[in-house]
């Protein structure tokens, strides 16, 4: 069970769902991309301005495990955990629908810094791990 | 000045925009078609369930005009008005930034019913028109 | 009969459709847009590299009209035809559905040139006109 | 280094990169998903088809490593390998820049099938699998 210190919640959009007629796999990427940069966010930091700034922070790895496809009009909630492994941040990101909290996805989001193209620690991130 | 009968807000999510920094184009359809959606959901209408029963919503015209772009986690509301022309569907929908209330996009968009592949009338939308 | 200068062929991926099973109408936009931007390559102009100079081509307005829903494995052509108007360049784009040669798409693209943010003329894209 | 029974050509299209520049990660999942699709058509099997009769295959599982970034205009070729473990698909998905084939994603994909929602076996994939 993870320390979750984020959480979003939002609703399937029908584009996002496909000729299945379940979102298609891609938009949980999107779904956890947008988790993660309003965690950011929420903490003053704009993904968009640190590029501005030449600090890019890029996903090196992910994990997924699909568990339960979610469908049109289902709302949902997006929970975030931060930890720190040497110059790799660390997410772990679990969507579970709503109301019933079933767990939809299961995911690791190790993401690193990359200033002026190089890999290196960045402050701005740094702050935000518990 | 178009008699809106449905508006939602939403926020640009980063993987909405493209190199040049702004929404990509293609996302303001994604947004209307949302609008539309939400505001069926919100006369308790299925556009997904609609589908199963082979009675399907197709936009047939769309004019687009681009006002002032959108940016990474800008806001903004979504509005509609909703005229039927015969057996089309005319919504006119226009996006404002938000607070400024700033002109994003002017639209019309024209809808037709198919009910199993055949063009007719929509019981379920005519309810729905003003 | 629009005079075209520029045709590409491509093919409807499954991600493209939507719980309809027919392409979703954003993509259409993508289509187009991708049309525009491998006219400009096949003349040797990066719309990517414009960008990075200052120079971006932006769509002012847009007219849609949809004919046949592509679907899964579709293949399909879209042609284009550039005039200009004043500072306006008119994209006509058409889709066309292969082997059939079935009218998917006909519209009408206007895009203009931001040179630094500001409204002007582009040699880049006025060598393209015909 | 994986037995590929099938590769794919594609290009970057604009409208995968996001504001950084470069290509999207979702747009990596959009790419895979496209090659096991057009690794079933080159077998005479449509994954649309299937879906219309009762039959899908569904991704359980996903491990993502992002290499190197596409941007702007690359090429770059999906190459898939596939085995069976159990009642699981596990295909190893691997795309490289062309022409350099410099290593852009380096993925496993464990899918399932279903057939009118029931986990279990599917022929049309068994065929498939080396």
């Amino acid at each position: 069970m993870a320390n979750y210190i984020f959480s979003l919640e939002m609703e399937v959009r029908d584009y996002e769902c496909d000729l299945q007629g379940i979102v298609n796999n891609a938009n949980y990427q999107h779904y956890t991309e947008h988790t993660r940069h309003e965690f950011l966010r929420a903490h003053g930091v704009s993904f968009a301005e640190l590029h501005t700034r030449g600090i890019d922070a890029v996903v090196a790895r992910m994990q997924l495990q699909f568990k339960t496809p979610l469908r049109s009009a289902d709302r949902f909630v997006s929970r975030l955990a931060l930890r720190k492994e040497g110059i790799k941040y660390v997410f772990q990101q679990d969507i579970f629908r709503l109301p019933d909290e079933r767990p939809v996805l299961k995911s690791t989001v190790e993401a690193v810094c990359l200033v002026d193209g190089k890999l290196s620690d960045c402050e701005e991130l740094n702050r935000l791990v518990p």
